[in-house]
């Protein structure tokens, strides 16, 4: 997997999805081999295009650098349904494409169950993409839900792409991602409504009460794409790599990683709660959840009995 | 607050959301007052008109039973951003207009940040709308994001919102959550294109491999409504009431009280994981996190750390 072979990389990421005694083996093997790779983070509403617009991405960026190009990695954070087994969206279908491609590599992951797992598994994986020695990770996942927006935010570069013409209740979820966007991308910029859509950003953004006004702050600039004609792809790669030289010369870059840690750490924490829950609830803690519907026992003193038992793990 | 006064209720949800000692010492004296309501979970991707549903079901709900009518509760746990400072959805403004009818109490929650405890704290205001004498306590929760979904499933009863005509990225993510319904509503019937979305879904559960020929099981009902010309509320909430009465006297219903207490206790010890982490990151895990970055340390063994440490909560 360290030389960087296509199955070996595949085997290690399912290995890991796996939350097992040995995937932990594994992480704690790959993880010194990481923090070299820049990890992107692309994500926005549904139909906000950011599956096509990480496809033409990625294709732009292997070829960015000397020689062979640069080596790319994908994961898609995909929804999935139970009634379908897997992935539905059109554009993974576009993504095979680039499989063709020996340095970029592609993993779909979908969203896991009611246990969770998600955001541990996604990052569990850019590190062996990571350690494989890919120079640009890329992670696409949907702009809703904590543990989406949490993948993107673990990332060095967070990418929010915006889509012209959304509806309002699309907005207004999407308003909860603008925030954590280090550059906005507007897709379909081959759509005459997407010049509005770019000065709303623009003005929005010099809005912000947080705008820093520090010398060397980073602003997130606004980049209009069009995956059909190939527009502001190449200069929305160049201003990643202008966030990346950003983080090294800079406080932001520092901090940055320290979160980055924190959300692999806490992400993990959780994971074990509730597997430990999962496992307890039909074992030892099958009788306070009796006492809980009977009403013997309230919620929050049952959670410190499940705390205080969470010192080891299986 | 168990006298049912509107101001003494909105302050105890306030007092929930704290996430304090003092919020735990409330829930743990409302907590023997539930029970008695009947919780419903509204949910649904942006666009399907889950909003506008909940507002004229509270409305028929209202105005079912003897009296006075029932006394309903609904919580609209909202997408949220910082830079507007609260809810977006033109809908709540419309919600507006029930809160002239003093049996119906409402109260927006928003996404919460980072440190998540959304699920914690919509079900702390549950108990506390069930304590305060609420008949019918209506939740809505977009159904994307797992902290969401959750919310949706703490119910004893699941609708979930189609809207005919969405996008296929939509529809993707709305997949997810079907699973979960133990009644559809398919909104704007009065559109054309909504027969082609009832058929659609009551194909999909009958090819659901899941299907229970069981005597007695529940089958999902599909309903059409439209809140334009409030065609099929009535039949929703008796629908509703069906579900109410099937949980009493089948299996599933103490099933359902057992998945609603799980759900409590795990939400609860998550929150406190998060709570406990953001904490120590600012002090005694200050030199985890370095060593992390250094890559000194991996972040399983720093979970287990954590997880240690976690037997008290403060």
């Amino acid at each position: 997997m360290l030389a960087g072979r296509q199955r070996a990389i595949a085997r290690a990421i399912t290995l890991a999805e796996s939350n097992t005694a040995q995937s932990r083996e594994l992480i704690r093997a790959v993880y010194p081999h990481t923090g070299r790779a820049h990890v992107v983070g692309i994500t926005g509403v549904p139909g906000s295009g950011k599956s096509t617009l990480t496809r033409v991405l990625a294709q732009e960026a292997q070829r960015a650098g000397s020689g062979d190009g640069l080596k790319i990695g994908i994961l898609a954070v995909d929804p999935s349904s139970p009634f379908t087994g897997g992935a539905l969206l059109g554009d993974r279908i576009r993504m095979n494409e680039l499989s063709s491609n020996p340095r970029i590599f592609i993993r779909s992951m979908a969203t896991r169950g009611s246990l969770g797992g998600l955001a541990h598994a996604a990052l569990d994986a850019v590190d062996v993409l990571d350690a494989a020695g890919c120079d640009l990770i890329i992670i696409e996942t949907v702009g809703v839900g904590q543990d989406e927006v949490d993948i993107a935010r673990a990332a060095h570069t967070v990418v929010v792409v915006s889509a012209p013409g959304l509806g309002d209740d699309i907005q207004a979820i999407k308003s909860g991602i603008l925030e954590i966007a280090d550059i906005h991308a507007v897709s379909k910029c081959d759509k005459p409504e997407s010049a509005r859509t770019i000065a709303d950003l623009k003005n929005m953004l010099m809005g912000d009460p947080s705008f820093s006004h520090e010398e060397g702050a980073w602003h997130a600039p606004v980049v209009g794409t069009s995956a059909e004609t190939g527009a502001g792809v190449s200069e929305l790669l160049q201003k990643i790599f202008a966030h990346r030289a950003h983080l090294a010369h800079h406080a932001d870059g520092a901090a940055r990683a320290r979160a980055r840690a924190e959300t692999r750490v806490l992400k993990i924490a959780e994971d074990a709660v509730r597997a430990t829950f999962a496992r307890q609830s039909k074992g030892d803690f099958s009788g306070l959840i009796d006492a809980l519907v009977k009403r013997d026992m309230n919620p929050h003193d049952a959670a410190d009995v499940l705390l205080a038992g969470m010192s080891h793990r299986e």
